[in-house]
């Protein structure tokens, strides 16, 4: 399974407003998240790195007590163990990407 | 610097035809690649599990024998020490994650 495409994967919604396909490797968790437009996600922290690229839309993220606006081209880099929290100003496409693997997810 | 726009970004030209961006975090590096169309990438493997996303155009990718093409919407997942090549079918812009953190791009 090395290539994949988002739409052939299964989805959850593991938020409400927040629709997650989830790829595992050997050391990293993609996610794939189809966002409403208003979906808040709450603020939490895992012990994992996480990379967000937003490929579509505009998604507001609070980190580290500094809010940005994630837009394509824009990305954040969460350091392990980090509060964030978001809002999806309009709807979205956002690739998340976390090391060590999701374990919570698989 | 958690937020990052990767035209803020210094970029090098690692192989003729990829204008690479990198970012470092403590597990992973981000690269942000423009490539010019027909621009070939040799043939190469290196011990980092790595994650392509191709955000515009299509690329041509060869790993393990198998040759797909990668668009907005489709990903490879390369495992660690696995020779793969490639070739960009248009100008692309591609995201690639690589764990753990590339000290070669450091």
């Amino acid at each position: 399974m090395p290539f994949l495409s988002f739409d052939d994967l299964d989805r959850s919604e593991e938020i409400p407003g927040y629709l997650g396909a989830f790829v595992h490797g050997e050391n990293m968790t993609v996610t794939n998240w189809s966002v409403e437009a208003g979906a808040e996600f709450p603020e939490h922290e895992h012990p994992h790195e996480q990379i967000s690229i937003v490929v579509e839309g505009e998604f507001e993220l609070t980190l580290g007590g500094e809010t940005d606006v994630l837009r394509p081209g824009r990305i954040a880099v969460i350091p392990p163990e980090t509060p964030h929290s978001g809002r999806a100003r309009t709807e979205c496409e956002i690739i998340d990407v976390f090391s060590p693997v999701r374990e919570d997810y698989q």
